[in-house]
Order: structure tokens, then C-alpha cells, then sequence
């Protein structure tokens, strides 16, 4: 099948990769799309060095075996993490924190950039009929925004920024825009910001401040910016990651009792339910062919992917 | 009237400093036990540059003047900070972070290690007739202590660890140990840790893990240890205030999404029924008068305090 595999230093488009096959409690999903995350680009970049393999994890697909009979021919989106199901993690609820994971396109597992991938059963969700693949692909982007309101409650009368005005922000803003909450963006592209408008304020000024700050620059400096806007007795909900610490002053958010929550993977079946109810907007996703992937990597468009 | 009073140096024993006036929505307590708190110390070692004044923020005392009358004559203790009354944090229930606030002993306002204070009324507390003076000094950190289950909450089937041997720490683990939660202590005083023994653990291994962990270090190393012993999704509390940052690595706080609260002041009338009900042990207080604040300073005692 054709593949884009992760050598350790670059990608490699392979036209005859092997194809997976199926075992217990997995399936066999033949990938109708699959998007490029931030997290995939990093991974070229080194966040993962140790990772060899199909890289992706953002997909459509229809399962085309499996041991659980009601799966098959199913239009399936996936989660990316499957623990070990015998760790403290695993048996109470938190699989994706599993010390000893496999993380499809980052840990031991092949990932979606390839026309098949094998998932366990119990990390597929079915996508309802009515919902497009191109808007289906989105799922994953948007069950990490739904983490947030999931690990703190987000009361409609606070006010909320979003720091970052990328693609992470841009869903992260909606899904609290839907609790009736006052969102701010704050980031530096006028263009970009724009986009947000209809759902958020784009108006922040010196002095404001705010309950709950949601830091999604993808960078260090987002802490001291979150640090600088957020109210005392507030949160600042940390949606970053990078190489290398941060320079905090703790003593200041202990004195002023502000959290810092960390936030990551969220969860599917909310994220298929807001994307059905049309209840998020979504750029349209641009698509190439898998051997394009230079293209595809180069593209600034806000969600790009390949269709197989 | 007799004062202990920090020049921004060093203390100094005054005979004759002048007594405060009562003025409009206070009351002039007479103190009749005060308290040595670390902060105390380390005020004078620095933290506090711009403070001149009476130090001391622990205390009991009897109101011998007010407005209002239902307090003259009480058996009373006082929380510390005094709001404007005006900003978000004084309209949103938090007058402790308002920003123009005074501070008893800190930031503008006289404190405890004189023969009287003046006081806000509504920071006064009245302490119930069947709590002794030498148990109810206790009120403000078995308050700081209870600040914790006030911001998180703590399962009783969780499992937490207080980091740190210190008074604090001695509070916190009262506290929690009253909600059933299994507490284990990490200290470095195996003498300390042995007062612990009666309601918390001090067995702490190599690789044992906990669901919230409690910083009471008060050094910045406290979040590293903190770190490598809480679960993944799990809580770290923070109490340790110094002065200086710390290297944190804060992805991976995001990646295993753990939080990070800070911890400060506390409510008072949690404490003051706790206390009344006899529920906290409490070693016995080393009592001094004021002109001996030498030694009450050097004192290695668990709380040592002045009477008057």
C-alpha cells in the first residue's frame, strides 16, 4: 500500500509499505482522508526521536475487518491511544496517560498517512451518516478543544481568552463561545483574527483581564502572557507543548492561588455530536494525493490533508 | 504602648510606640496572644522591602472598642487582608487578592506583636468560649490549611502526599486526613515525621504515586519532587511562596495533563469549628513576652508566640 513513513530524519513516500493485518480486538481500516497536525510537523522536527513509522493520526476510514461484526463497513474516526489495559492509568479511566501506550503516527504504532491502518476496537467511534468525511476529519482537533470544559467548569457568566489565533484556538474559542461565555482572542495576525469575529472578541486591551485564560500559542512565552491577563483566583489552562522548560514564577501563582491546568487529548463522541449538529464552523480542508506530501507540508491553509 | 516593630532591617523593641485609633467600620482589639509565623521571618530576611511596621498577623485578642457593639468585649481572632471594597476581586468574593488590599504586618497596616491592633469588623472572628487562647492562635494556619479542600476536591477514596515535615504541612495533613483520604507525609526529619504518624504515612517509596500532591516545602525544589510523584491527570497544590522562579517543564505538566494550584489564606470559621470540636492535635504553643523576641525567634519549638 502507499505510505508516508517517518525514517527518523524525513519523510519517505513508499509505494509498496506493507499492509497491516488485523488480530484480536483490533480492526483493519482502509483511510479515506487523513490530516496533517502541528504535532506531525514537530515530529520531523524531533518531539519524537525515537519514532519510526507511518507518521498521522487525524482520519476518515471504513473498517474493512474486524472482530467486532458490527464495526465492519462502518464510516470510523479513531483515538490515538491504547494502553496496556492492566495499569493504574488504564483501569481508572485515563488509558491515554498509560505509561506504556502505543500512540498511532508517534509510539509504536504506524499511523494515517497510509491507505490502512489496524486500531483497537474500542478506540474507533462511528461517524454518523449525515456528517461528511471533510467534516468528519476534523474530530480529533476538536475533541482537544472539548478537553478543556471537560477539566474545568466554564461558567457562562465568566470571561475567557484565547491566546494564539491558530487552528487549535479556532476551535478551542468556539467550543467555549457555546456555552454563552465572553471569548477573547488575543494574537498577532489582523487576517487570522478576523476569521474569529462572528464567535469572539478580538478587541483586547492593556489592563483587561479575565477568569480563565487558555494558552494555545504553542510556545513558552504563552505562560507569561497568560500570567500578565489572568485574574487572581483564576485559571490558565495550558494547551503548549515544546521542547525545554519555562521560566515561572510559582511564587506569584501561589500567592494570587491561580491553577494552571495541563490540557491535551479529548474526548470523540462530544466532538461528533457538535460537528453533526453543525454547531462549529470548519475551513474547508485542502487535499492532495499522498506522493504530493511536500506540497501538503508546505501549504499555509488552515487544515490541510490527503485523500486516498 | 509596648511593639515590636521592623525598620525594614531588623526588629526593634519599642516600650512606647504610639496606640492605634479606632476609626469607622473597626474595632481595637487588645491582643492577648500572638504568634511567630515563617513569614514573619522572612520578612525580615527581605520578602517584604517596602514594610515598616508592627509585624505579626497571628493573634487573639478581646475587642475593647467599636461600631459595632455586638463585638465589644468578644474573645476574637482576625483574618489579615483588608480590601478597597471597590475592585472586581473585593465584588467577586475576593477581597484577599485585591490588589490595593492592606496586609496586618505586611503592606500598610500595623500587626499582631503589639499590645493592640485596629482591625476591619468584618475580618473579625469571634472564638468560641469553650476554645482556649493557646488552641484558637492556631485559627489562622489551620485556616491556610483548609484553603486546600476549599479549591480542590479531595475524594476520599484518592490518595495524597504532603511534601514537607513543617507546621504547615502538620495542618494540611490534619485536614486532609479528616475526609478519610489516605495522606502520606515526605519529609527529610525522621524525628517530624514521627508526630505525623497518628493520622498520616510516612512509608513513602521509591515509586509510589498520588492522585494530588501537596507542596508545603516552601523551596522551589518542592514542584521537581512534586512532579516525579504525582499521577498523570492528577493535582499538585502549591504553598511554597519564596522569592526567585523556578525551571519548570511545563509540557510535561500539558502532555499528562496535571494541574497546578496555588494555594494561599484560607476561610476562618472551618478552622475555628475544627478547633472547637478538638479534631486537629495541636503541640503546645512557647509562649514569650514581647521584649524577649530574641529568643522567641531563635526558638526551634513547633509554634512559639508572645503573651501579653
Amino acid at each position: 500500500m502507499k505510505a508516508l513513513y517517518f525514517n527518523g530524519n524525513n519523510l519517505e513516500y513508499i509505494e509498496n509499505y506493507q499492509k497491516p493485518t488485523v488480530f484480536t480486538g483490533h480492526s483493519l481500516i482502509r483511510v479515506l482522508m487523513s490530516a496533517i497536525c502541528n504535532t506531525d510537523r514537530e515530529i520531523i522536527k524531533g518531539y519524537r526521536p525515537n519514532f519510526r513509522g507511518v507518521l498521522g493520526h487525524e482520519f476518515v476510514g471504513i473498517v474493512e475487518q474486524s472482530d467486532d461484526e458490527k464495526l465492519i463497513g462502518k464510516r470510523v474516526v479513531g483515538e490515538l491511544n491504547e494502553g496496556c489495559g492492566n495499569c493504574i492509568y488504564c483501569k481508572t479511566n485515563r488509558e491515554k496517560h498509560c505509561q506504556n501506550r502505543k500512540v498511532i503516527g508517534f509510539e509504536g504504532l504506524d499511523g494515517t498517512f497510509a491507505e490502512y491502518l489496524v486500531l483497537a476496537n474500542h478506540l474507533i467511534h462511528e461517524v454518523p451518516n449525515s456528517l461528511p468525511t471533510e467534516k468528519a476529519i476534523y474530530t480529533e482537533p476538536l475533541a482537544a478543544a472539548l478537553e478543556i470544559p471537560s477539566q474545568v467548569h466554564i461558567s457562562p457568566e465568566t470571561n475567557v481568552a484565547v491566546i494564539g489565533d491558530g487552528r487549535l484556538s479556532f476551535m478551542i474559542a468556539q467550543v467555549i463561545a457555546l456555552t454563552g461565555a465572553d471569548v477573547t482572542i488575543i494574537g498577532r495576525h489582523q487576517e487570522k483574527l478576523e476569521t474569529f469575529k462572528s464567535f469572539a472578541k478580538i478587541n483586547h486591551k492593556d489592563g483587561d483581564t479575565y477568569e480563565i485564560v487558555i494558552d494555545a500559542t504553542g510556545s513558552p512565552s504563552g505562560i507569561e502572557t497568560a500570567k500578565n491577563i489572568v485574574r487572581k483566583g483564576g485559571k490558565v489552562v495550558l494547551k503548549s507543548t515544546y521542547s525545554g522548560t519555562a521560566n515561572v514564577d510559582l511564587s506569584y501563582f501561589v500567592v494570587n492561588e491561580i491553577s494552571i491546568i495541563g490540557s491535551r487529548c479529548g474526548p470523540f463522541e462530544p466532538a461528533l455530536k457538535l460537528l453533526d449538529r453543525q454547531l462549529i464552523k470548519l475551513p474547508e480542508i485542502e487535499l492532495w494525493s499522498l506522493k504530493d506530501y511536500n506540497k501538503a507540508f508546505e501549504s499555509k491553509a488552515f487544515k490541510v490533508g490527503f485523500k486516498f
